[in-house]
């Protein structure tokens, strides 16, 4: 009987293919199979990332997520079908495994911080040989692009997702000494909103695209409209504020 | 008048050398002088994970802290001490900057994340043309070695320095879906009672020298003894725990 192969998760960074880490881009180029996330119809942020370090000829492993934007998040339906896809997903990748192939995951920005690895890591790592690269995080990418000096010292940073309902975003934000809001989109005027509440806003930095040739960075009340990515931030810096 | 040079803060990952970015090496490889942080009578840590990308025969700057053991934390010498150093670090790079030579200071970790470098930042990244290349944080390391996801989905994770008291750390892990102390050193004991307080040791993963050969994780409801280096982390996972 053959051994089992090696699950990798590879953190690709935040963007930019230059914040790869050597540990990375090597694990890449030696990866029997080189599995990525992807919504349905489209290449994959992660892959676009990692594209120039993939061996050529590497077989590939598309996950494409199941189109739901027609379930509302809180049906279980929508639930049931994203719990579906991970499964059979970690199920594709199980069977490279058992075949005795190590299969890389690209994860964008770090594999165990907010990634859809962490799905598969949970089905999979107690049954097979496991490593994780860390990877640059998206935050670090978006506080690094902006020049904003995030925490220091005592501070007391937060890490809050903009889909929290505005009375947590707000108590949260208000006894942050630095804070970091996420999956902005279509929450960013109720994030806004919970800043204000919070006297946060004239702290507050709006970061779009953190890593890539055309970021945008500007103080969050000067931006006038409420259009912003999924993977826009908004940085609360702490260190800065104490001076 | 020539022009004058410019400042870069080097990420360079929490300590294995292959977590160093292209980014980072590239950088540390084109500047005219590379420069670190290291307690006086050391080499620095950050100057070893970088050294075999160091340019032979590159200028080097080190930036040595004064030995500080004998003052209390809280006494104004201290501070003062502290602040003089900082002064004088700025002005040294900034006299490399005027005669307009790049300078790289080398950054464990991320240069913007509870860094030394952000002392130089504050002082000089007005006054010069300044780029920050993202590094790996030394938690993303911790909780990647450790094989523990951290945070997913609506996850709020809070990062709290074991600096602070005990009454204030209790009440931070209690609301935290997923939280990473850091700075634990001699204030382990004293973490360890906030998180039962909290509720939260049962979760808890301490981990040490995350990311160098000879690391050591375990639960901390295992660890016997109460001895931490200061670069040791707790971290308590949300992920993991929702399921």
């Amino acid at each position: 009987m053959s051994a089992t192969g090696r699950l990798v998760g590879v953190g690709v960074g935040p963007g930019d293919p230059e914040l790869m880490t050597l540990k990375a881009i090597r694990a890449l180029g030696r990866a029997d199979v080189v599995a990525h996330f992807a919504k349905a119809g489209t290449a994959g942020n992660g892959r676009a990332i990692a594209e120039i370090h993939l061996r050529p000829g590497a077989d590939e492993l598309p996950l494409l997520y199941p189109i739901t934007t027609e379930i509302p998040k809180h049906d279980p339906t929508y639930r049931a079908t994203i719990a579906k896809f991970h499964d059979d997903a970690a199920a594709a990748v199980a069977a490279r495994l058992e075949a005795g192939r190590t299969v890389a995951v690209i994860c964008e920005g770090d594999p165990l911080f907010y990634g859809s690895f962490m799905h598969l890591h949970a089905r999979l790592a107690r049954r097979y040989p496991t490593e994780i690269i860390a990877g640059v995080t998206g935050m670090s990418g978006c506080w690094s692009a902006a020049g904003v000096p995030i925490a220091q010292g005592d501070d007391v940073l937060i890490v809050l997702p903009g889909t929290l309902t505005e009375a947590e975003l707000t108590r949260r934000l208000a006894e942050a000494d630095a804070a970091v809001v996420m999956k902005l989109g279509r929450n960013l005027p109720k994030v806004r909103r919970a800043l204000i509440e919070a006297r946060r806003l004239d702290r507050a930095v709006y970061v779009e695209r953190g890593t890539m040739a055309d970021s945008l960075v500007l103080r969050l009340a000067e931006k006038t409209d409420d259009r912003a990515p999924y993977f826009a931030v908004v940085l609360v810096p702490g260190f800065g504020a104490a001076r």
